[in-house]
């Protein structure tokens, strides 16, 4: 791990939208960057055991690839590859339970390891990333010239936490994507009143009203404001909606701790229902009131029923 | 209203679903009913004025109408027709705040008024309604030769409350109707879970096991058993359910009385979103997601976009 | 298992509420029950092995212990105790997941398993179990004297179900219980807003009033108007309710399979918040209300501050 | 209305936290205030007859009093000082129903009328107030030299809405109310489960990480930083959440228009639930177990019972 001043070299393994960026912002910095990816037209090197080789030792690889299987297989390699004294980054959403896991497979080779939670999507080439590690002091703090740089320009602790000990980066970006659903479903709500009502007449122009001064004001309402100066009634896009883990996992971990969590688990039930095309439960609902009301249910498919009749 | 032994007259308004088979329950007990309704097919008389004329005093006649403006009216005509000592039973769906503007438009004709929630469905024919009455113990009593037929047999106490003053009646089936609510969704959300999950082979015959010696046992579920003998999944209703009124002012009056209810608020919600085509709340967060993280929309319309394709 | 006409021998371990209960129904049928508990007062026997020496082979032996490694332990002593051809069955509250654990265990000895819910309570003893059960068509038959003698009386499949392969039963049994926390929160709810309105004077009676007739009537209504003629205003209870696995287990198998559960986890979340003396996330909340807007906060401690003084 | 370049005359009603610091940020920026306020100490002059004489015609008056009676009764007395072509705003938290109601009696005397909802709590004086605008364009129009001065500073429409006719304004504030308890309580919930679950170490380092580059970044998470630099574990606060109207209101409003709002309305519940001492729907959850399995309950009061010993 050469480092000369603030640069240093790092392997980058995963060079999708998120790693690709993430070794744009190093190069501009001055890090060496040796990237791989299965995809031969990003990839700088054929083999993660090229990555490895071109790297001086002590190492450190950042790893950016899904989650699961494949943040495992790439673990297990590099143990496989590595030496005594490198440092693993796992900088993927990987749930935080697979945190301990990894890092004893590569203790088991003398390998040392991070998790990273990173935040801030495509716009972190430009802004920087939030970031969020866990792992021993040591494994940090060598790594500091590499989360200085992807980290967002001013203070440290304002884009950059050392969380805790293994699993404490991961665990600290999953509470952050369970906050995320949140916070967007609040705005979604709000959004779908203002439209329904009619009483506002200028919904865009309110919630970029909304930008500076309120209480509301956030980088997601600059968003939502942006995506309705491109779409201004959002009529390209349909209410569908992929989860992608972290939020079932912040529910998951809310009832272990017998914390109640209603907001994110209700933000999380809600990208359910919009992926639904029929609700059986709501089959279930429209059978009973059928049964013991006599209210009319609406047939599926192509013909409907009528309406509720009863008088 | 001339009694004998325990059979009396009334005057019904409105032989819809509910007060056609109202009817049918007090005469086979014995009771002269005089019924009207704008069906002419059904009505046993031409005018409301004919079948107050039909009527003995002091006279009971009530009202089986939809909720609002119906309901108004026939009350305000009734306190044109009827005449001191008579008496007027809403046994509609109305809003409990409706109550003591009708009985108050009565009152000052000198007529009397009970509320009187009515619950059973197209069941109570055969099996008796469940009845929540609220207004002066003079007024109840003199009606419970009414009640006494149209609620179920058994202990009195089981089938019929004097819930309280004016108004009490419909708070009472108000609630009543809010649990209901609440019950309707966890059934369906439990049938939804068994359906999801490919663990339990025999659905029909898990619910049915249910319905005896089990702590979820209810009438609420013999129905869905029933439901599911004629449609064994649900395959023919769509998961479209209205909700016509109580459900709202249940939600309402909590917020009035600072109570959570989160259960039955949630049924509510459930209820809005089985009618939605599509949610615009839903598509603010997909375009949340897009913009940060350049998630994939899917496109509305014919078109469907691609999966989300962030590595 | 000496079977004469429809009684049988069963080994029972565990002889609780839950399993005192059912050795005491079975026995009253004409069964041979040898039961087993670590408390000797109630045990006919001192040991796992002396109870398996007591039956005849091939054997039964219902295991109702508490979940977890209780139940874990238990299945692995039968494992080495028993002998090809005998059967177990775990009527216990276990997590749907570790029914194919102990059925291998069992299986590696030639024993079969069979996981069966078990609802009802205290009153199964009476009025018998709702039964749930799943595994092999064989190991359920030979178990059919045992199933029908605790079941309610009256039709087989209105208290018994042969749900589906092994897990089956205890998936079934968790979603019962789920379902069981929505419909206890919804008349919890409805209760709480009778109470807090003030409108209906005759609470007790308004719900005992719901026992025949209504849509919402169920056992559950039953022993709600049961618990409020011992206690009518519920002033000797506290409003802290203890979980059991159940519900949080059906919420995460919702979240497992993308069903939205809205009302089982509202039901879960009230439970959490009951056994909260104070509220981390409202605290974030009130320290946020007093960041922006200078509201006034209520101190910690018995020191309590001013009410809300913004103008 | 006297204006010179960008300064006008302006009579300002309710000098409280909000009022005080609008008048100050007004004259800093050149504006002749006369502001008026029950309490002699803050006020410019003895009655509200004297307020509207110290101004030149047209006027402008604003009225940032409490809502409902107080706000109504300040627009009544309005009505009768001022002449015609004055104008009112209402930069109160009233209900947008309110605001029909008060531009009639306004425009009876022919005085104009604007709602305008103004978000920003204490740091408005500094950093400017978010303004949403209902009203006639004329009325609006006029008022733009103070909307623009109370405004934070950037282009205008980034802190400030004309959103629509009377009412438009409140309307808006109402919704961004609403939005604001969601967003809350998100982050109230991942505050707590940071705080259960021990593995992060660095709670209030992990929340100021978040202030740049992530996704979760906001005004509302700067003031929990704020917060918890100032008392780390929030010990001296306790979790009890008043609420002020704009919550509920689009709550119900949600209902009116059939707009499902999971999670402003638990964010709502969570506030109701933060003030109970004991909940009555919980004591019904409890009674229920205690009924059905004999499940120990808490008694209510200094001796508290035993744990759940079912077996």
């Amino acid at each position: 791990m050469a480092t000369e001043g603030n640069v240093m070299e790092l392997g980058l393994i995963g060079l999708g939208r998120m790693g690709g960026n993430m070794r744009e912002r190093l190069r501009r910095a001055g890090h060496t960057v040796v990237g791989y990816d299965r995809n031969p037209d990003v990839s700088d090197v054929g083999s993660l055991k090229e990555l490895v080789e071109r790297l001086s030792a002590p190492r450190a690889v950042w790893v950016m690839v899904p989650v699961g299987d494949p943040t495992r297989a790439t673990v297990q390699e590099l143990a496989d590859l590595l030496d005594e004294g490198d440092v693993v980054v796992d900088g993927g959403n990987s749930r935080f339970t697979d945190d301990q896991k990894h890092a004893d497979i590569l203790a088991a080779q003398g390998v040392g390891y991070v998790d990273c939670g990173v935040s801030g999507g495509i716009w972190g080439l430009e802004v920087g990333y939030g970031l969020m590690a866990g792992g021993s002091k040591q494994d940090v703090e060598r790594l500091m010239p590499i989360f200085d740089t992807l980290r967002p320009e001013g203070p440290r602790e304002e884009g950059f936490v050392h969380a805790g000990g293994v699993g404490a980066g991961h665990y600290a970006k999953m509470v952050h994507n369970g906050i995320e659903y949140g916070l967007m479903q609040a705005y979604g709500e709000g959004y779908e009143l203002l439209a329904a009502s009619g009483i506002v007449d200028d919904i865009h122009g309110t919630l970029k009203a909304w930008s500076r001064g309120t209480v509301v004001r956030s980088w997601l309402l600059d968003l939502l404001v942006r995506a309705l100066e491109q779409d201004p009634s959002l009529a390209e896009i349909e209410g569908y909606v992929e989860d992608s883990g972290e939020g079932r996992w912040t529910v998951e971990e809310a009832i272990r701790n017998s914390v109640p969590a209603p907001v994110i688990t209700a933000a999380l039930f809600a990208r359910f229902e919009s992926r639904q095309d029929d609700s059986p439960a709501m089959k279930a609902v429209a059978a009973l009131r059928n049964q013991f009301g006599g209210h009319a249910v609406k047939a599926a498919g192509p013909t409907s029923g009528a309406g509720d009749t009863r008088s």
